[in-house]
């Protein structure tokens, strides 16, 4: 994808080898992306630069060679980056960018990569400095446990991103942006508002996780995975979350999340009638439907 | 496994590789079932029979090498076969035992593959010939769709098998069960009755079904796939599924299955109660401790 006769993206007329890029927040994904743009930059120049509270999470990723830098704190880091991926949940987001809003470099660009999107648009709209741009967007990937030290596990490639453009923001900067993304590996890139995202979301991500882990809530047996034959394990999975992160998912969206759980019940109260009644030909009926939907959708 | 120096398990004083097999039903488990068979018995003699109402599924299998012979009947061939494995759905399989029971070669060992056991137990209890042995399985395995067109996706490699042995088993048949059984690639073998069968696979499979389900019933929009990042996926892949067979096993095993149901219902309204209050701390701890629970049955 960067050929030599390639030139690539360019950011406000740099190139992307000779951008300084930054990363807040070395997590899972804040390390999953630090890695996939070292691999975007390829053997060419261009700086990786990190803060995290964890000193041992910098010096484990300057180790590996991920960054080219890294510090405990964004003051000294964000003055010289051009693009900063906002890494971080989205309490911590909120309140990094009421502290931090001076200290971006002029014209930079940002983008976050939070699960969720209305109440971070809303900030932005209200709070971002005129010279900047900030496109706010969410890869749709992740991996069992979290952490820097699972960022390795959680692959990109062909992997859904979703971003919900502002009306401000620069089209050149979109462009920039998704073409990077691409680099990074992503698949399918989808452009959407934030509310239609926090309702999409709160079905393909949040509802699930809710499922995972009433799932495991309600059985105490822990050799029950003697009887499983990869169903409990499809849909149990995602139980092994990071529950300050997916707490502060669920309440922050709880509006779309709650009407989705009420929808999925429905749902579940229609199959468990049928099977109460023994009503083999609905249930047959119903449930070929469910499968040749799920089979159009894959 | 099968060195040559290991003269392997015997039925009835006769090596494997002189036994003859018969398989009643060539749908995907049926069919999974004779790949593996073909492959425990190695390049050595044995022949493998299979029926099937299907002619075309036969002959497909036939041409695969799979089997030796094909009936569309098992008038010819049960008469000859030393072990038959069952592979039908329940209530055909009750059917089937009714009708030719009087065809099983003398001193025959049969079993079943089917995902239910409390009903075929009681049946086989009150039926069964004095001289046959019948010993009811569940191999923990399947794959999408169905059928023998989709038994090659059906690994068996390291998957749980559950047996429920009954009173009357003959202690060496159960030995060459499950001898033949790791030789079909299976990890695993648990031991248990039908009851607890039924009780714990209407959680970790049945269950699990009935919400991919409801999930899938619960969402129109065929383009929700561009907001997945992997849940949506992995908790829907179930979905789809083979309508009537689960009808059955639903229908069939209602009072378990419906008991699960509810336990989960509970578990899903109490999380869905912490977040419409926004208690971020009682959910943390919550999901804190469903992420523990996961992992210790990991």
């Amino acid at each position: 994808m960067s050929a030599p006769e390639n030139p690539g993206p360019e950011l406000s007329g740099k190139p992307l080898e000779a951008l300084c890029l930054g990363i807040a927040g070395l997590g899972l994904m804040g390390g999953a992306a630090a890695m996939a743009l070292r691999r975007a930059f390829g053997g060419r120049r261009g700086r990786i630069l990190a803060c995290d509270t964890g000193r041992g999470v910098l010096d484990s990723a300057l180790g590996k060679g991920v960054i080219d830098e890294g510090f405990d704190s964004p003051e000294q880091m964000l003055p010289r980056c051009d693009l900063v991926f906002l890494c971080l949940n989205p309490s911590t987001l909120l309140r990094f960018l009421e502290k931090w809003m001076g200290a971006f470099k002029q014209g930079a660009l940002i983008t976050d990569m939070a699960g969720i999107k209305g109440s971070i648009v809303e900030a932005v709209e209200k709070g971002l400095r005129e010279d900047l741009d900030f496109i706010p967007g969410h890869p749709m990937a992740g991996a069992e446990g979290g952490g820097f030290a699972n960022a390795e596990k959680c692959s990109f490639l062909g992997k859904n991103y979703i971003l919900t453009p502002l009306k401000r923001n620069r089209p050149e900067n979109l462009e920039f942006l998704k073409s990077l993304i691409r680099r990074m590996g992503f698949g399918r890139i989808t452009e959407t508002t934030a509310a239609e995202h926090d309702r999409k979301i709160a079905f393909t991500s949040q509802l699930c996780h809710v499922i995972a882990a009433a799932l495991i809530d309600c059985e105490g047996d822990r050799e029950i995975t003697r009887f499983g034959g990869g169903s409990f394990e499809d849909l149990t999975r995602i139980a092994m979350l990071n529950a300050p992160m997916w707490t502060e998912l669920f309440i922050e969206n709880k509006e779309c999340l709650l009407e989705r759980i009420d929808q999925f019940e429905g749902s579940l109260e229609a199959l468990k009638k049928l099977i109460r009644a023994g009503a083999a030909e609905e249930l047959r009926e119903r449930l070929g439907r469910v499968r040749d939907r799920r089979a159009a959708m894959a």
